[in-house]
């Protein structure tokens, strides 16, 4: 419903919550902070300037957005984002936690794979305005976000 | 846990979710488009100018914010997301939808009672320019757009 994935779209989501890192994804699996059966969570690849080391909490079965998503997947992720804010205060050592999920070109959704961001926060980061700064990183650029968050979701 | 509420608080949302309508909180009871054990749902009393009739969902008891929130509160608040998205996209004639969740004022939080936000989106709407320029509406312009939703919620 609502699809906007062309037709021979490859997922750039689905590789890496099979464990797999190829050309089709820039997830690398330094970046999975969380897994279980229904959704994995990653460090995302791309930066915003005040807010390093956001997260995306993703259905490791594919849905496209909030409407096709099955209600076991949207509600695992919800406590799973609960458990990635409790973890980032105290890993970030953050001043808040903001969650946001986009659906549609036109609601600024780029990776047709639902994903759900999970941002630290601080005083005056500005972070609306930055969204569309976004900054591509490296792998070890990532994985110190990614060892520092594991140690608090244990 | 990170509790930014002063001590003598007059909370906003939890007359509304009692059903009270008085000085301490701008919701009427017109606004209520979902309610049920756990969580309801109202036409937000600040509208932003690209993305009118937007919708918070908020959980029926009190928790300021994410950390605090019992597990099955967040739960059916993601529940009840999918639900508001389907319906908006039907009675908005919305291109897209994007949900917001906001913890502790450096991370925007205002009220402090957990709210979840839920924007229909249009092309080019510049939805994160425009939120730090919400404008307090009347009643009477939020209530065509509590009317539209529910008929979708039904």
């Amino acid at each position: 419903m609502y699809n906007h994935a062309p037709k021979d779209y490859k997922c750039p989501i689905c590789p890496a919550v099979k464990g797999l890192e190829n050309e089709v994804t820039y997830i690398k699996q330094t970046d999975l902070v969380y897994k279980d059966e229904l959704v994995s969570a990653f460090i995302n690849s791309f930066f915003i300037e005040g807010n390093l080391g956001h997260v995306i909490i993703v259905p490791n079965k594919h849905s496209e957005n909030i409407y096709d998503m099955p209600e076991e997947y949207i509600r695992q992720i919800s406590e799973v984002s609960k458990k990635i804010a409790g973890a980032m205060k105290t890993a970030y050592s953050c001043d808040g936690i903001t969650t946001l999920q986009n659906n549609e070109p036109a609601g600024d959704q780029h990776a047709f794979h639902f994903h759900f961001h999970v941002f630290p926060r601080y005083k005056d980061d500005n972070l609306h305005a930055n969204l569309s700064h976004k900054r591509l990183t490296t792998p070890e650029e990532r994985s110190p976000y990614a060892e520092k968050l594991k140690e608090h979701l244990k």
